[in-house]
């Protein structure tokens, strides 16, 4: 990709929660684009989707999709990220993918704007987007890592159902409707599509998100423990994770415990992620403010609050980290590297 | 309270969301009855409630109540607790309070019969019901207590409405109606209904129940760290907790970290579990079988899952606890108090 004055994006998985997203936030922040390619599965193939004023049409994402395109948002699944992102990349396009495929890829870098930008100079063509809720919690700890280090992160996360799509939204809604009306639920979609047993969202807590690992972790906990000292480029990050589904639509919120590496002052902590880009402090006990999900929706901000000291590790705190999964849990990150991608110019090595 | 062949029983918050459901148990499990008083606020005086087919009138609480009441179980708020248990004991009656008013005191005994119950010999005329949150937990981490022992815990929960009562329950089911009607959200009661500021709770994660405490906690989770010292005896083990009201309506769930003091064998942690007291394990990950907050709802046990060894604390344990906040961890944890207290004539002392 040479520097340019506009770009041919494509966006793979346009009629998606994530795509829905990305293509609002190109818009908004008039990101300079020459042309527009939107495409979806054969299912989704003619959808018409507003931008800018003009109608587009979906198309269906094939090898010869990439022809001429400079940068292509993936967020189809791993699936078709698999099958058609290193050909995108073959027609020389830089593919940032938003799904689990190629994270953990040595020579794919994983990258949060906030933390680890300049990792995003080394890409061969794929620039991997983390997972949601790893997001979040990096973006929110990367300057108590660079003031203190990091030891260990016990986190527990309350995570929406728009992170599993439209679908997941659509049984949320119907479910809720079909337990105020007293009648019989359908259970169709959480918590994995693809897998048999199907459980209640609504009014409920699913402790599983994605499938399970022989660890007993889900793929959710472990992609939060892998991600996460991959983005630090610190192996020795501690993790533990508990991934939970909940009965919210927009906004995964995070019960983050984080021991770090020297003794802290919690003032000093509360200024460090004022000054953090991309976090915002909302942390007033008094005044019972702290982050709420429904606050988050639409905001592209990380969300910090309920600050505290550990009451027995000295070197322990307790915080919330609240941000809406759709956006700085994936679109916006997306949208974010490609503007630091035309901003910067990181393609020399490729 | 001398040993009879039935007793007097007074409830006070009888038409609670706690009271409703202690008359439900005394006549499944067919306690001995001689006569059952219905207790309430002058507000709900004259409400009628069916017990054994018998209409009951609930009658106004007041200091002369208590004549003749063998045993009294109050669950109508810290401050009808504060004015009137000591009057019942002063009677003669056998206080089971199931509020925060006398928990801490050092001649409160402080029962989950699983775990203590040998310590409400102890009673002066009242014996304090735990909080929900701590009830749940510290019955499933008994087990592991006596082998183990425990050096610290992280528990982040995830708290159903009902815990706030019938009000709360009613404001997330309107609430939650008003969303999907597209109509404006009207909050009255969450999270804290004597504090100014309210949130909503339909589709969203509030990470405050009860009031803060000075340290940045809340009382809900300082209760989770002294109750649990104070119910094992063991002022050494450290908690930390953050406690996140749901909207789930009944059934809480807990993500617990929790570091034991010798290493162990997750077999045998299972079988412990497997044979303890009033838990029950569900944890089948490959058929996607955990505990959820739905199937706990309406009944008596501690549902454990999601049992994991922690990936880098040798003597770290993951798992998820979910009971029905209402029954465990309320009225039948009170309920089972009062059959101990018949059974065995735990009155020696007072």
């Amino acid at each position: 990709m040479n520097k340019k004055l506009s770009y041919n994006v494509a966006i793979v998985g346009a009629t998606g929660a994530v795509g829905k997203q990305i293509i609002r936030l190109l818009e908004e922040r008039d990101f300079p684009i020459q042309q527009l390619k939107l495409l979806a599965s054969k299912r989704s193939k003619g959808t018409i989707v507003e931008f800018k004023g003009k109608d587009l049409v979906v198309e269906e994402a094939t090898p010869e999709s990439f022809e001429g395109v400079d940068i292509a948002l993936f967020s189809a699944g791993g699936k078709t990220s698999r099958s058609l992102a290193k050909i995108a990349v073959a027609k020389g396009a830089i593919v940032i993918d938003n799904t689990n495929a190629f994270r953990m890829d040595e020579d794919v870098p994983l990258i949060v704007p906030e933390v680890n930008m300049e990792e995003a100079k080394n890409h061969k063509g794929v620039i991997s987007n983390p997972n949601c809720s790893t997001i979040q919690m990096v973006t929110a700890l990367k300057p108590l890592y660079d003031r203190y280090g990091i030891e260990r992160i016990i986190v527990s996360t309350y995570q929406a159902v728009s992170g599993a799509g439209n679908q997941a939204i659509n049984e949320l809604i119907v479910q809720t409707k079909q337990i105020l009306d007293g009648k019989e639920v359908t259970k169709e979609i959480l918590p994995v599509s693809s897998l048999p047993k199907k459980h209640q969202i609504a009014f409920n807590a699913i402790p599983q998100i994605d499938v399970f690992e022989d660890n007993g972790f889900t793929l959710e906990e472990m992609k939060m423990v892998r991600e996460t000292k991959k983005i630090f480029g610190d192996p020795s990050i501690q993790v533990t994770a508990t991934c939970v589904r909940l009965p919210i639509i927009y906004g995964h919120s995070e019960s983050v415990y984080v021991e770090l590496k020297e003794e802290y002052d919690l003032k000093e902590v509360r200024e460090l992620l004022m000054n953090a880009p991309g976090v915002v402090v909302i942390d007033d006990p008094a005044n019972q403010e702290y982050p709420l999900a429904t606050d988050s929706a639409g905001k592209l901000d990380v969300f910090v609050g309920r600050l505290r000291r550990d009451l027995d590790h000295p070197r322990a705190l307790n915080m919330w980290i609240v941000s809406d999964n759709l956006l700085k849990g994936a679109a916006w990150n997306a949208v974010q590297i490609a503007e630091h991608l035309i901003r910067n110019d990181y393609n020399e090595s490729k």
